[in-house]
Parts: structure tokens; sequence; C-alpha cells
């Protein structure tokens, strides 16, 4: 079951938590660099690690070439927000260790030689990080790991220099949005060390009212601190969402996210833009009690990605995309 | 049970049939110059000769002074096309005689002194006009009817003299209209003597896609001739607009019906404009065998009509008009 199936703690509002641990083997040149031959010692190193530890978790681990891997199921991959686009794009001698559950995936050979990815739904940072930390105790004990003692882990690039970790929740923010209170937001937490971006899209409006908030500082703090304070600037931002849907027009707001949930169950044709836009809805009509839905919007969101789609369809058409998309949430809303 | 409650022949296509007939009482001024005292002769007269006949008509019949009716009633009747809009604003001294089911209404005191209506569901102009036929015959035998021989019946406007039969239907033209093909359809037949508008709204799209075709000439031709080529005009125009429904790709089609039902279906506030078009596009829909209602759309649009609301509501306000009449339609469809 994908980590977007389960329903999760705060799941109304932080739709996940990702941690993501960068680390490099020592003596060896960053991917950028590498040859054919040198990506495939890291690789081996690493999988020979992980599979030779009798940590509980390496039971549910399988290693993947990326060669083995189809375009269009690498770009699924990354709907699944299980690998990054430079990594689908740059997939030549690459390969992954990753969970049934595709809630662990370590990308090797990515802009680190290592980088170890937890997703959980909703907010759990100290459960997905103590999963990374696993993880990382295994090559940290088992290999030469570059690291400094005074600067702490080495990476490529130097905002990731430190912990080498990047915390961060996609949280569902559709009222602040509405009501033009992201950039006040991200200027306020910028001060306190953290970025706010939308998931999808690009201008004023995320898709889907999606945003990431992850932490800055990597250098000169403890891994325990950010995942700390990850989680109060969650709660905090969740708690100006709320406040925020209190002001609404009770009707306005049924009469909008009913419409939405009306539209997705009657449409024969569905840009993967507009399900975005009707899905939000959906959300937080679901998370205000005023729609009933029998599968959670995020789900469908990412089954409704475009490559999620043309692996169904099985070729590429953008016009009978939007059929079958339409077709597949008509059927499951 | 009011004629829009009615299934009718090409109801598809044709929602109403309508016919009037203009006459006037010989040695009596035109309403515009009438007196207090002389509206009150008029009525009297019409009412007592009608209610003397023994046609089977009368039985179904009422005389109602407009005085006694109040405003929010006057202008949910022209609302219903029982009256024009004209006589619910010049309503004092005037009066109706209407039939329970409102397909008969003879308003005394329009434009003329009597004006015979008859609304019929579908296209049924010959039946309409039989009926209306038969009240004219009332009242040319039993009261001294403003005639000239070479002219024929005499009123206040010349455009209505010779027959005073304006014969018309109210048309449902989606597609044409999508197509702009209303423009070239108005063009082609006011050479054969007609003219259509559309039903509500200005500019270049009729509110709810509804058009009224009506004849022009009513000097030098007869009745029934009238009536025969209303009917073929019409015929003509149902065949160009399936011609044109042909052409439509049928998911497009779909979706847009379905869409358009599922808005109805989900919303909690809905403006009278928005009412029309989401029903237009159910009654397409309907009517291509796409959306299944429980209700017709035309009824609804009726019933959804912002003094229809207003009489249920029992007070104005164009806010709460727009909940009670997304309630009615969402527990209706």
């Amino acid at each position: 079951m994908s980590w977007y199936s389960k329903t999760a703690p705060r799941g109304d509002i932080v739709v996940s938590t990702r941690i993501r641990l960068a680390r490099n083997i020592k003596g060896m040149p960053f991917p950028s660099k590498m040859t054919a031959e040198q990506f495939c010692r890291v690789n081996e190193l690493v999988r020979d690690v992980i599979f030779k530890s009798n940590s509980p978790i390496v039971k549910q681990l399988k290693y993947i070439k990326m060669d083995n891997v189809p375009e269009v199921e690498r770009f699924a991959m990354v709907e699944r927000h299980i690998i990054s686009r430079e990594f689908a794009l740059n997939y030549q001698n690459r390969a992954i260790i990753i969970s049934d559950d595709e809630e662990i995936c370590i990308m090797l050979g990515e802009e680190d030689h290592i980088r170890i990815q937890v997703v959980f739904a909703g907010l759990q940072p100290q459960l997905a990080y103590n999963i990374a930390d696993d993880i990382d105790n295994i090559l940290c004990q088992n290999l030469d790991i570059a690291f400094d003692e005074r600067l702490g882990f080495l990476t490529e690039c130097p905002t990731n220099l430190g912990t080498g970790l990047r915390a961060s929740v996609m949280l569902h923010l559709p009222i602040m949005e509405q009501k033009d209170e992201i950039g006040i937001l991200a200027k306020s937490i910028r001060k306190q060390g953290f970025t706010i971006r939308g998931m999808y899209g690009e201008g004023s409006k995320a898709l889907g009212s999606l945003y990431q908030v992850s932490n800055q500082v990597t250098l000169g703090v403890n891994e325990q601190n950010a995942i700390n304070s990850l989680e109060r600037m969650t709660y905090q931002i969740i708690g100006q969402e709320e406040e925020t849907r209190k002001m609404l027009n009770p009707i306005k707001l049924q009469d909008r996210c009913m419409r939405s949930y009306g539209i997705l169950k009657n449409s024969y044709i569905l840009s993967s833009q507009e399900m975005m836009a009707r899905l939000s809805d959906v959300k937080l009509g679901i998370s205000e009690k005023i729609v009933h839905c029998n599968e959670t919007p995020i789900k469908l969101m990412i089954e409704g990605s475009p490559y999620m789609i043309t692996r169904i369809l099985g070729y590429d058409s953008p016009g009978d995309r939007d059929i079958i998309r339409a077709k597949k949430i008509r059927e499951t809303i």
C-alpha cells in the first residue's frame, strides 16, 4: 500500500512528510563527474551493505537498476514522489533501493552518491526520520562516508553540507491561498530557517493548493532539532489555515466543495489541471465535513497524474488521457 | 397542471407554441386612452359574453381582477408566460380570464381591449389556434368587434392589423447558437415573414438558448395559412438544429451535459443566469439521451425564475433566492 493510500495524523492539512539524507562515499567523485564504472561500484557497494544488514527494514527492500525501468514508469515514479525529476531524466547507470510500499527509496547517483528518502502520509516527521536514521546508521557503520569533523557530512551542493538533511511537509492550504496569505507566510517562515513553495505549477497559485515547507539550514545544526522545529512550524501553519477557514461563509464553502465534487462525479473529459483544482476543493470539503468521498483526493491526484494515466492507457495521447482520467475519477470518487 | 409541466410533441426542441389574437370593441378608445370606467365596461362586457357562452372551454375559465393580484404574483405570471411584462406593469383596472391550467389567458386592457392567448407545450399550433378561434367566435358573435372589410381586425398597433394573430414557438437551439448559426437563420426566415429573437437576456446569446420564432405578417393573409406556415418553418428549424447536433463530438457533448447536471445536483448557491445555462445543457442532454432527469428542464427554469422563487421565499432577497433556487433544483433534478 503506497504512502498516499494511507490515512495519517493531520492528513486533513498535512498530505505527507518527507525526510531526505544526502550521503557520499569518501574518495569517489560526485555523480556529476562519475564514469559508468564508478556508478556501478557505488551501486554495488551500497546494495551489498544494505542487503547484508540484519535490520528488519531490509526485508521489505528491493534493488532496481534504473536502466531497466521504462520512461513512462520512471516519470510515474516522479509523480508518486518516489524519485526526483532530475533522477528520472539522468537515470543511466543509476539504481534505487525501494520498499514495497514505496515509503523508503534510496536513490543511488542522484546529486549525491546516496539519497535516503522516507515519505510518510500526514505529519510524521519523527517516525520518518527514525527510519532514515536507521538506514543511515547501516551505511555509516559499513561504508567510508565522506564526513568532516568540523562541517559534518560532505555533499555536492553546499546547501546540504552538515546534516545532509532535508525535512519537509506537503501542506494543503486552499484558504490561505485564496486569501493571498502565502506570500506573508513565506516571509515569516524564512526568518525561522524554512522555505515554502508550490508543489506543482508556477506563478502565484500552486496547482491543487499544495505547498512544500522545508528546512533550509543544514550546517551547524543537529538533525533531531531540525525535525522538531519542522514539526513545530507545521503545527503553526496548520493553526493559521484553520483560523482562516473559520472566517468562511459556510454556504459558499459548501457550494464550492460540492460543485467540484459534482463536476468530478459527472465529467467525461478532465484535464490534469482541472482535476487538481477540483480535488483540492473536495479535500477541503472532506476536512470541513461537507463532502463524503470514497477515496482520498491525494490518492486520486497522484493516480490521475499524466504518466500514471499513460501507464494504464498503454500509449501516449493527451486527449485520451483526459477521457481515461475522467472515467477513473468518476467511478472511484 | 401548467403548460410547462406537460410533455408534448417535439418537446425536445419546441418548448411551447403560443397563439395570440388581438381584438377590440368598436366605438371604444384603445386602452392607452381609456378611463377607469371604460376599462370596467370592457372587462364586464367580455366577462359576461364569455361566461354566458355554453362552450365547453368556459367551464375551466375564471375571471381575475389584476388589482387584486399582488406584485410578486403578477411578475411570477410573466415568468410563467401567462401575461406580458407590460400588462404586469400597467395592471390597474385590468383583468384576465384564465383557465386552471393557465393554457388559456385572455388579457383585458393590454395594448388592445382583448388579447386571447393560448400557450401549449411542444409544437401544437393547430390545436392552440382552434381554441383561440373558438374564443374568438364567442366574442365576434356577441360583441361589436372592430373590423374593417378591407383591412380585417383593427388593432392599436398597425403591425397587428388584419388577422390580429401572432403565432409563435419557443425553440431550444443550443447547438445552432454554439455554432453561431442564429444570425444566418434570422436572415433566412425574415424573408419568409418570420422573426426570431432570444426569449431571455440581451446581446448575442439568449439565456438558456431559448428563441422565439413568430410570424410577422398579419395584413392580407389568412389565419389558417399563418398557422400552417409557422408549423412548416418550425420543422425546418428543428431539422437544422438536428443536423448541427449530428456533427458534435459525442464525448464532448456528454461531458458538457453531464457536468451541468452534476453542478445542478450539487450546487448550494445558484443564480438565475447560471441555472438557465446549466438547465439548457441538461435539456440538450435529455434530448440526446445522455442525461436522465426527474423533471423537465423547462419546468425547472420557470419555477426557478426570480419571482417564482420570491413567492416561495415570502420576501425579497436575491442572496437567499440563489440558495432556495439551488436547493429546489438540487432536490428535484
